[in-house]
């Protein structure tokens, strides 16, 4: 049964459980402060194919077969696949799961479609219309500096408020029966929130005000204080946006700092030249399915929000002068030592 | 409660009401034999916005509108909505609600995102994690030539098996309770198969295996036979596609001919030039927000089978000789008299 809660947060009366996840990530990821908790770090970004969208689907291949596998099962186990990433058309999620066997719906939320994926996909758990699936997303560094940006021949500067696309992808199964102790307890469906920000290479500043949005209405919908969480992640503020989010909860009396991170921040070390912090699909889709979620069996965790938040525009849109909106979609995830 | 059939389709005990529907087109599609039976005709494919993309994007926003005008209702009565199209990063969708204060999940499914919406909307309102969501899809000829093939000053040749991406938008609005006599059974969720078709001007010879597939496994869990059906009908296979999934269904001993229609060979008239027959994400949605739903309104169709069926594909996936996979997502939608 799916209960609503307050205005808009859904609370899973039997929660679907977390049964296995996985990350894979690039070359420069896997050098960063996290690089030890992915499951797969590549030493060729290439992943040995031809082009860099091919590398991508390899990659976010290889987390969906990693989390399978770590959780004991087989692809014909998924009822379904929630996939999306930042290429047109989704190539690298479509790409992946091709060959799958596996009914495949395709997701878009920019780099909120991780946190998009979980959402809905323990919905469709808690619903009853899945047994068992699989949410995915990836991005790559290469796939998306040639098409939102420049070809990397081209050599472009990059603005201080920018953020380095990560070279990463991370997979989850969900499902209402097997072993674990991981649990989505409820989740929210984000809104775009539109403050006028048209900057491309400013993206925490465009998706700061839907994370505020998003947080600020689960902690009032749930009566909860942030320090009833052991940590509230947001992906992929980055620096600039995580400030700008501390600022506007500060502004209503809600302090965050205490447990409060970002992914894009986490991602990346102060030494590796990545600006703003990390971004893309992929980012928190890796830092949620590695590093957390490894803390939240290793018991370092127990109750975690994970806010996902996307830049919704397009090459074409930011051109011709769209104003870029933010959204984020939350869960909130329990580990149980029962 | 949603109850698992057979191989893989969703039976929903309590079947979710389409509340409401809409269709919005352009000024040839309005020219077309169906042009009387849209709620909406624009006499100018621009629709006084300054670029293609806006143009769709309105277009949507007319479709969702007046949709929710039709069921009496307003934005704030809607949980979310799921909304694509085939434009980079969906962008003719995420315009469309940006302002609508609607949470948002963005979907991409190509030409099947009609029926994704519908599948999935369908599923959320049925597990209880929506009480009411709207489900949309567009495209627009202008917007889609220039980024699949050329900006249409070029004037290029189109190919005997190509498609008319339509300009067209559809809406509908799902929920548990209100009035109406039109409901969503079943849904089966597609799985992608692809069979070495790499011609991005033959689409219907891509999609019309997955057709094949999504729709022999649907009369095999349900038991049924075609004729138990009033309407059995693709979106878009057009006239090339359409031929192929009743040669493939024929091979089973399964005699489609009777009870099945194209919503791209539908749309367009034998005079207007249009090829193999509509196609985009908008001519699905149109054709069933239009005159399909208008027909079960009036008693002239009671069981409907909507098998909304996409090329998964991408300009860069076919310039790097990626083969396209089709993929059909199904619900099943019938009317009763009681």
């Amino acid at each position: 049964m799916i209960e609503r809660i307050g205005q808009r947060t859904l609370r899973f009366a039997e929660p679907p459980l977390l049964l296995s996840h996985a990350a894979a990530v690039g070359k420069k990821e896997g050098e960063g402060p996290l690089g030890a908790q992915f499951d797969f770090v590549t030493q060729d970004d290439r992943m040995g194919q031809k082009s860099w969208e091919l590398a991508e689907s390899e990659l976010q291949k290889t987390a969906i077969d990693t989390a399978i596998k770590k959780g004991g099962l087989q692809k014909g186990d998924l009822d379904v696949i929630l996939a999306g990433d930042l290429l047109n058309q989704c190539i690298g999620s479509f790409l992946a799961s091709m060959q799958s066997d596996v009914p495949y719906l395709g997701q878009y939320g920019a780099c909120s479609t991780m946190a998009q994926g979980l959402a809905l996909g323990s919905c469709l758990v808690a619903g009853g219309a899945a047994r068992r699936l699989l949410a995915a997303a990836s991005s790559h560094f290469c796939s998306a500096e040639r098409q939102y940006r420049f070809p990397l021949a081209y050599g472009g500067q990059r603005t201080p408020t920018a953020q380095w696309t990560a070279t990463a992808a991370g997979a989850a199964v969900l499902g209402m029966r097997g072993s674990g102790h991981i649990r989505i307890t409820h989740a929210l469906f984000g809104k775009m929130i539109e403050m006028g920000v048209t900057d491309a290479n400013n993206m925490g500043a465009a998706m700061a005000p839907a994370a505020y949005d998003t947080i600020s209405t689960l902690l009032s919908d749930l009566g909860a204080q942030p320090q009833d969480f052991d940590c509230i992640v947001t992906g992929d503020l980055g620096h600039v946006g995580a400030d700008l989010l501390l600022t506007l909860l500060r502004e209503d009396g809600i302090d965050l700092s205490p447990v409060y991170s970002d992914c894009g921040s986490l991602l990346f070390g102060e030494t590796q030249d990545a600006h703003a912090g990390g971004s893309g699909c992929g980012c928190s889709a890796a830092v949620l399915c590695g590093p957390l979620l490894r803390d939240m069996q290793a018991d370092k965790i127990h109750r975690l929000v994970f806010a996902g938040t996307g830049a919704m525009m397009s090459p074409t849109s930011v051109q011709q002068g769209q104003p870029i909106a933010g959204i984020c979609h939350a869960v909130v995830i329990e580990r149980s030592n029962a």
